[in-house]
């Protein structure tokens, strides 16, 4: 069972990459951040004649090396109530994807577990609420099982230390991975 | 009063385009088509000694732009239950600015009033009801009311038409725009 | 088509039956009034070795009515940001529904189409859409197909009439019932 | 500081009332088993002359054993996407308590803090997330701060067991109890 986590930090260590860190504990996984690749907006083409046009910038390389893998952990600080900008013009992407002739998208990513790790400053647990069910229904379109998430609470740098509760879901989510 | 409407699609004349027009009939606006901007991602510099670093791109013109405004109408189309990347990455910058000196973001934004339009494929009445709960929590923290919002149901180019209920309720906004 | 209307309120002529007179004007229509019936909380025996037991009550009465008819719509003030308890009862009911043998409530619930009317004091557009979403849900469990809800605003009696958002929707939902 | 455990179950020894013993191992705390006290669905008088009339029923007392607490633990099976409508009529039943001249029931629940422990068998970490939203939005209205909530995931009596995160949850939550 290979892992994956797709970071939409904007910024290196901060509480989201931390509690990702301990959720991730000597457990080997590939991290691709997301804030250092070169991913532009969706052009949404659907509808036009030729389809989708290829796109030149990084998102096929990393939606490759995303779909290599039997889990994936989506990584976000809570911006605004919702994942980061980044992390959402990837996703918006897959659109694009389902659509690529390249290779099967729907088919693989269905094979495939996901879980959540979402880290914000104002409550949280109430009011990422919505930002899981939205992962929720993405999930659902793509047939991908959500396996789980954790929310942890935190607003300046290091402070997620000190959210015993987000440590102990760590550490739950850490045995998980540890015997799927 | 002045309107100014914040387009988040990412193609010209979609389902979106057009049911905001229907809101916006024979009422002056100004339309701010994001797709056309430059609007980086935020870099989350909020903790860094010198804080956020000027960024070079079309940002600050377009918010002091909407700041100019009494009225601010979010038209997104939903992808993936949520805003579009683009959107999400100028709000995301929102944070940028309520540590700018150069104006008084929150004390301005306090003043004006929000509407959000949004048009999604998949049971968007029930499946983009996070998406406005996120609009809610994200008004409430710069205290700018939530005054009301459109749902439509469109698919394919010109679907919105179809949806009666949403030209009902685009009748109604246009009432309430042009007597507030 | 014939159509039933379940109304949760606690008190005549209220703000919510108001709203749904509004939808069903020059529309046929049966009025249940769970207020009026002995509707008991659900003795929750589905593990028990004899199951459910015959209750004493009006619950059978009302269910067989309401399965007569082939739109349901169910009209509730916001009571805490939920249905009244009247309505939850009725509801929690419907796990003795769907074992009991007499009738097949599974196979009847999914042949009928289902609405909702809500009304409450407390930005229930918002504030309303956690309820919205429980009935989402219930719905897809017995497989029948959520068609629509309106959401009006008043607290004291009476205020309904200026909601004329509510009012606009009420007169598209009549239209929508009327040919269906 | 001490604890009192309001029961929405509607049988005794279930999944909701074995979590709810887990959190509260070695911690002395009074239950309240609402499927034992009488509470009549609340009339809504609020708007008329005379305003609520007294009833004769077990509120009264149940209310005020509650008010003698600190803390206040909500222990429900998720009915239908909800709490109970056993612990709904008694929620329903505070709109009284806010005009009862005998105490002063807003000034008194805002000095305690609340938790939730919901059970649910159809993936309820995710769909039993719009009940934790109404129990906000309510502890809200009467200013009683939310300090946290657990989900379990059980349908057949004793299955709470098997859940290996909601046993976690529950330590971690006993841990906070015992050290406030």
């Amino acid at each position: 069972m290979s892992i994956v986590v797709l970071h939409g930090s904007t910024r290196d260590g901060g509480n989201t990459e931390q509690l990702a860190e301990l959720v991730l504990k000597g457990i080997p996984h590939e991290n691709i951040l997301l804030r250092d690749k070169n991913i532009l907006p969706i052009h949404d083409l659907r509808h036009d004649e030729g389809g989708f046009c290829p796109v030149e910038d990084d998102y096929d390389v990393v939606i490759q090396k995303v779909l290599e893998h039997d889990v994936l952990i989506f990584a976000t600080p809570v911006y605004w109530y919702g994942m980061t900008g980044i992390l959402k013009n990837f996703i918006d992407r897959w659109s694009q994807s389902l659509r690529d002739e390249r290779y099967d998208f729907k088919g693989l990513i269905a094979q495939k577990k996901a879980y959540v790790i979402a880290v914000g400053g104002d409550q949280p647990r109430i009011k990422a609420l919505p930002l899981i069910q939205q992962f929720k229904y993405t999930f659902d379109f793509v047939n991908l099982p959500f396996q789980g998430y954790i929310i942890g609470k935190a607003s300046k740098p290091g402070d997620i230390v000190n959210d015993t509760r987000a440590a102990q879901e760590a550490q739950w989510l850490n045995q998980v991975l540890r015997n799927p």
